[in-house]
């Protein structure tokens, strides 16, 4: 079963090694602990509901729970707390765009707000309902997730809008294809989310992000249904998908997703190299990206992420092995470790191996083979569990991404792990900091950040730390020219930052849209736009 | 100097060989040619301008006159005629931003209407003044051509919107960079036009269309100015980005364009593959880019377009040479042209060249070398003048162009062709169609058909002749799931047929976004929308 106040499946337990404890304590002290709640506990919170019967609405309180609150640090510790805030007044699960439909009219008779929700995995609090008068329904489109149409000549799958990572992929799988978009919250996020909150997957350097497989379809709305054919490009006007995706629930309901797959490759491997310092692993990793060497992932760790993850991968011993080698050909403090993969044809794969190898050896890189890269693909979704694992031992952990132009990548991710590291300074807290480039282009890359701190005394200060930290950095992404989010979307969370990136003028474009499909706001309403 | 009334410079002119003549006649019939107006003509029904008078407001008619058309076939014929219907009241040619700001506030306070003008090559009639109570004032960009910054790290150039073609190419070459977009009016076409429009260039493959080149810039609009800020991806929100490209001048002026850029390739070599049928060339072209072979062009011609080139090619003995090699190869009646490019550094290109060998061998290619891709390297900006050329001979010829799924690749081809072929067929007419792909997609194809007929007895007669084959085949892509234009953009001649793909509720939006802009409805009334 699914963890009501956490990340995943129960049975998914990723531990923290035996070091773990000890390397954190040197870091920002010893751990501290804050009682959890129960499940009874906050069951017996969940109000009345204000929304009259109808057969596609639950009102059970367990259902509201369950949907009241995404995976950001504040839906954690209120989770954790048991202290929910508002709950959805009823959940419907419809199974067809008619259903869909049927909901929507149902919230125009009785005035009430609705909030669409694919897996619930939101780290920017998208699908979290807010203090209103007016009732709240939440549509969660899990059962809406089968593949309904296989283009096999066009490579167009349409699915379900609530269809999640594994039933997307296995549902593909079993015809010899792949949609390749493998974001971390791939086990729950869902093909309707990605969409509307702009996600981006590991692979997305051969695959693209959602912004290139989305290729059309249905978005419900309270103007009528918009249907978005299927074309390779268009010149004719402004692209509506471009309207739809970002859109993070405020036009309508997605009720069919066609998507762009690809027919599984006939070989995929995953390498890691060590870049004997920072500067050289970032021109290193331009120069590959830039060569247009045709990788499938890419992804720089700077030198604390990676004695971070050596510290904390479980094995001292091979490790310890590892750093040897990797001291006597040149990588020895501050090195960065750098995973690629490559995927397709084996002659092209081959290639690709090479120029990467050669560009990289150049910049002073450590070839180790494919042992840690198959490491990361064997963990490439358990991250999100650490979470639990390190709360439990007395930690916080959360973090933060955005993305800006080459240029300007070693200045704001120095600018965002300085705001973090001395974010609560005044405290005297220390926060452990440390940074990845995971999705790269040739304009530019995304830089993703770790904070690991402390919790406070009460749950209420946690949250103030939070808080604190959170809007350092936002505030230093968005004066030092970076995203809000390059994959995360806006939520409620980043909305305060998103004007200094749209402008006036953009913001109020934005809002014309969402007037034009919602007349009446009634839809998931303080998410992307601050209302 | 440029020519007032057809394409380019009056200097470079393409002549029909020798045996074209004949091989039309036998097609279609003996030409027929209509007398051409002068240019003293047409001044002289130049009418006074409704406009005051401003420092940057040009009124002479020799100024209007060259800004009252584009390059559609209705304008073609206006133009030879003399005949040009609206001209502008002025046209400015402002120098900055502020200078574009003060035009629309002259424009607000005149109460008149505002067309952006690029290049001019407009083959859907993008500037083309309205007919209107309200005087018009066309913008030309052509003094903001330069390139302002270059940052060489993140590979973003900042251009002024009115650079053309070879201004792009010669400022970015000199600095070693290539911007790669070279649609047929390159020579013409300006980098503001190809964003407002969606433009795609022939190596579209290898460096993306103007979608994926446009990282930002500046919006001129009535409501204010739009500054997009440049980032590698994002997933903020709605893409602004998407907004400006394809407005088509309706939603402001562009001020400065910043586009993303690639340095100069070692290597560059287009090759030629003659394939013995139209089914296999289909499936070879689809297998070798949903294969994601790194090629930077390909384009496939079909059987009736194979043929008219070879014969209009103008080397008879060494075609007979060629055709003769071909055959005894396998590839002869119903044989199809396939030339695809590879651009990248020498390793890449070799491996690139020879999974594109062995790929199309399967389908039966036969490989001719590079000869006769330096042959369409050399003449890929040519075939504009054909026009000229023909036209001078007796005949009118006019392209029209979509884009759809692979799966109706074939189908839609067929019935645009028919639609075509069959559309004077009730005036006994003759009418030479052909056909070829030249950007394509792992999802489909872009189809770009060609289509030569004769000019009825007055020009009147003949715009008719264009009008019938023109919404024969523009109802056939709006009804075969073509989109109505994957090049060219919708400008006005297209605008009949956009509702058909964006559906009522997708136009509304637009239109949302427009009165969002232009809450007056100044900027180029009648492109895109149909007011």
């Amino acid at each position: 079963m699914r963890r009501w106040n956490g990340w995943g499946e129960e049975t998914t337990v990723v531990e923290l090694p035996d070091n773990g404890r000890g390397f954190l304590a040197d870091l920002v002290g010893p751990g501290l602990t804050l009682p959890d709640a129960t499940l009874e506990q906050v069951l017996a919170k969940v109000p009345v509901s204000r929304l009259p019967e109808h057969p596609l609405v639950v009102r059970e309180a367990r259902d509201r729970l369950l949907h009241a609150r995404g995976q950001s640090l504040p839906d954690w510790l209120a989770m954790r707390e048991g202290d929910f805030g508002v709950f959805p007044d009823g959940v419907a699960y419809p199974q067809t765009a008619e259903q869909i439909r049927e909901l929507l009219k149902f919230a125009e008779l009785w005035d009430c707000l609705v909030i669409p929700y694919g897996g619930g995995t939101s780290v920017a609090g998208h699908i979290n309902p807010p203090v209103s008068d007016k009732a709240v329904l939440t549509v969660s489109l899990e059962h809406m997730n089968r593949l309904l149409e296989l283009d096999e000549q066009s490579l167009i799958a349409t699915f379900g809008p609530g269809a999640n990572g594994p039933q997307v992929e296995s549902q593909l799988r079993a015809r010899g294809y792949t949609l390749g978009h493998f974001p971390q919250s791939w086990e729950l996020s869902t093909l309707g989310g990605w969409v509307a909150s702009r996600s981006s997957g590991q692979q997305s350097l051969r695959y693209g992000r959602i912004e290139q497989l989305f290729a059309g379809g249905t978005l419900e709305t309270f103007a009528g249904s918009l249907e978005i054919p299927t074309f390779p490009a268009s010149s004719a006007g402004p692209d509506l998908r471009e309207v739809v995706m970002g859109s993070e629930g405020r036009f309508g309901i997605l009720s069919s997703v066609k998507v762009r797959v690809t027919r599984i490759a006939e070989d995929e491997r995953f390498y890691a190299v060590f870049l004997p310092s920072w500067e050289q692993a970032l021109e290193g990793i331009r120069t590959l990206v830039q060569a247009r060497v045709p990788l499938s992932m890419l992804r720089l760790s700077n030198a604390v992420e990676t004695t971070t993850q050596l510290a904390l991968a479980g094995h001292p011993g091979q490790i310890a092995w590892l750093e040897r080698y990797l001291k006597l050909r040149g990588a020895a403090e501050g090195k960065c470790m750098l995973t690629f993969g490559v995927t397709g044809d084996r002659a092209q794969n081959a290639i690709s191996l090479r120029a990467a190898r050669r560009i990289l050896k150049a910049f002073g890189g450590v070839f180790t083979g494919t042992l840690l890269g198959k490491k990361w693909a064997q963990n490439r979704f358990r991250f999100p569990y650490l979470r639990e694992a390190l709360w439990e031992n007395g930690y916080v952990v959360d973090t933060l991404e955005t993305a800006t132009d080459w240029s300007n990548v070693d200045n704001l991710l120095n600018r965002i792990e300085n705001s973090l590291r001395e974010g609560l300074a005044a405290e005297g807290e220390r926060v452990h900091v440390f940074t990845h480039l995971s999705h790269v282009y040739g304009e530019g890359s995304s830089i993703y950040t770790t904070y690991v701190f402390r919790p406070a005394a009460s749950y209420a200060q946690t949250h103030e730390r939070w808080r604190k930290l959170k809007h350092a950095a936002s505030q230093t992404i968005a004066n030092h020219r970076g995203t809000i989010s390059h994959q995360h979307g806006v939520g409620k969370d980043h909305a305060p930052y998103l004007p200094v990136e749209k402008g006036p003028l953009g913001m109020a474009a934005i809002k014309a849209l969402a007037g034009h499909f919602d007349p009446s706001g009634r839809l998931n309403p303080g998410t992307l736009l601050q209302d």
